[in-house]
């Protein structure tokens, strides 16, 4: 079989990408090891940029998102019981989507079927030839049988397990990682949300965050230690720690019920360069990770996709290989800036273990800047809603 | 002998609030340990803030620091072989003045002598009493004989080894110290500085700052480990390894010559809360030590002894007590935001032990946003030049 671009992933950066490419002309094969089904229950990301929703809108996926997400012009960072607003509209005149990964990976496939894109579900053993070579190819199993995929170019969208940038050679690859110690217990629950805006809180017992899917789906998570298992929390006892690390006046207007998922994630910074090598271009967690602090995760996968989609066209369109040669440099660059300002928010609004009392002041007078000067606003909201592509 | 406010120390805060009281009619007296020409003979800060400026103007010794202080409107940093101008008058309309603390205090004697101020030299076991009962007072000895100054006030300007803070009950002080892993080793040489700005440079090889005090005087600091003694470094040794920390076609102009001043300071943030208690005041680093990079240390002392000065004025002028009352609250707020600077300059561009390959990444993204955000350029210009007192 012969692609022009093989995509090595159907999660939202994948599908986007081959949604991109279908859309100008370019063919395109998605091979993903999991189900479609598996591939739309899992539970990710929510807070989209203005520039992820004008490329999911420029990729003809907006209507839902139009319809059914909650434009956000603001948020909230508590400090113990004060609450300060960064005001996204005043500060930088930009504001955030809150759409869940789950409905754009939805709508993704959808518009995929709609267009007669090719999607290969279930493949196993997916490993990437040649990429510095005259005949760059994937080979793969699916129902027992071997296949060879022949392609101009491999997309790695196949987040940070896939075999994407373990196929670059370690020679090649410079890897950057620091791995906070403690992670996030995430409860999902069909309750009425905390507040209409998402709220950060830095509490003496720890991190907390109130989120929101949509008008009856809530997200909640707490900092827990590492050492913590999901089985050591009941409903009952995080709704408690939940509620004890928010502000009180806010904290009682918690709707509390059942958790329909709960789960710890640990956080990680993870950054792979460069993000190109030879006909393999990676995007999103294939070549870095984000604590989820600030929600930069998906909106990263999303101007990578950008960067790339950009320079295949014109590749595919007027034989300019600018874009291509560009994209490892344009991508990293953004990507960069986000994990600072995910570093930077993490560090802030977390109990370190290892932090003494003026380390806990220095987050206190952090947020102070943040709740009183209009400069300090300006650069978080302009971060928080995401810098240019 | 009794006056209306004793001071404890002559170094500049001491001697600018005593200028300010007795030119409001306020009867001072300054005690201090060392003699005048030791305290004159002292190398410290250089650069000061526009409000620091303002302040030793309307005190009535602006004049020669205007003919003789060299204006700056902007600063260096540099990243390996980067240079990032930080333009602050572009950024936020301010500007710094270079001039020596030496020349300060000089200029400051000079006023008070004309004023026929009160000071005392050489005033030994300091000691003082009922700070929080009706007669405050301070008992020290002088040429062998044993001394008591009764006063309404006492303002604790003697620094971070002196007796003002020690004073405060062990259970009312609460105490934050961050310790850097690291020290600075200074030179003074009579040569032309390097640059007409000062330039603050992250090197693989450690921080390094070339300043200035006048167009003949140059001030330049390298990172050590705290384990190093000034003895282990010659003159010879010291310029090379500045020269390599500095970007390579800036480093060639450098001239060199033969040190004056020689010595290793190590890096500290403190602060002691409240900066008041009963009839005692503390100014400047006897209630806190900044860090040198950002050059606060000595313009915080000037905006606490603006506070002082004002809250006594208004006490005396006007039986209005409420500024002495709020002086505390409101000299530690501006404090706070000048030791959060302190330590994210030291943070971002000194070499830690402990650093891995992601927080340089970090440092080096903060430069990089520092370079090509001017939004992110104006809150550190903000802050260089000097938050509104």
């Amino acid at each position: 079989m012969r692609t022009q671009v093989a995509i090595i992933g159907a999660g939202p950066s994948g599908l986007l990408l081959s949604q991109l490419l279908n859309r100008a002309g370019i063919e395109t094969v998605v091979l993903e090891r999991q189900s479609r089904d598996y591939v739309l229950s899992r539970i990710r990301a929510g807070v989209l940029e203005q520039g992820a929703v004008d490329l999911l809108t420029r990729a003809g996926v907006g209507a839902r998102m139009a319809r059914e997400g909650q434009p956000h012009t603001g948020c909230y960072l508590t400090h113990d019981q004060q609450m300060i607003r960064i005001d996204f509209d005043n500060a930088c005149a930009a504001k955030v989507m809150v759409y869940g990964q789950t409905e754009v990976t939805r709508d993704l496939y959808d518009a995929q079927d709609a267009l007669g894109a090719q999607h290969i579900h279930g493949v196993e053993n997916v490993a990437l030839h040649d990429l510095d070579g005259q005949t760059p190819h994937v080979t793969y199993d699916l129902d027992g049988q071997s296949h060879r995929l022949d392609c101009d170019f491999i997309a790695g969208c196949d987040g940070f397990h896939g075999v994407s940038r373990k196929s670059i050679p370690e020679t090649v690859r410079r890897e950057y990682e620091k791995v906070y110690p403690f992670g996030w217990l995430g409860v999902l629950s069909e309750t009425p949300p905390l507040h209409e805006e998402l709220i950060y809180a830095n509490h003496p017992r720890g991190f907390a965050l109130a989120s929101m899917r949509n008008p009856m789906l809530s997200r909640y998570y707490i900092q827990v230690p590492l050492s913590d298992n999901v089985e050591d929390w009941s409903d009952d006892a995080f709704w408690e720690e939940l509620k004890a690390r928010l502000p009180e006046d806010v904290a009682q207007g918690l709707v509390t019920g059942p958790s329909i998922e709960k789960s710890i994630a640990p956080l990680r910074s993870f950054v792979s360069e460069p993000m190109r090598y030879g006909a393999l271009f990676l995007c999103g967690d294939a070549a870095h990770i984000v604590p989820p602090t600030g929600a930069k995760g998906l909106n990263l996968a999303a101007s990578d996709v950008h960067y790339l989609s950009e320079g295949l066209i014109a590749q595919y369109s007027a034989g300019d290989s600018s874009g291509l040669e560009a994209y490892s440099e344009k991508a990293l660059a953004r990507v960069w800036q986000a994990m600072r300002f995910s570093w930077s928010v993490t560090t802030m609004m977390h109990h370190f273990p290892e932090h003494g009392a003026y380390d806990r002041q220095m987050q206190r007078v952090e947020l102070m800047q943040l709740a009183t000067n209009p400069i300090a606003q300006r650069l978080f909201a302009e971060n928080y809603t995401g810098l240019p592509y």
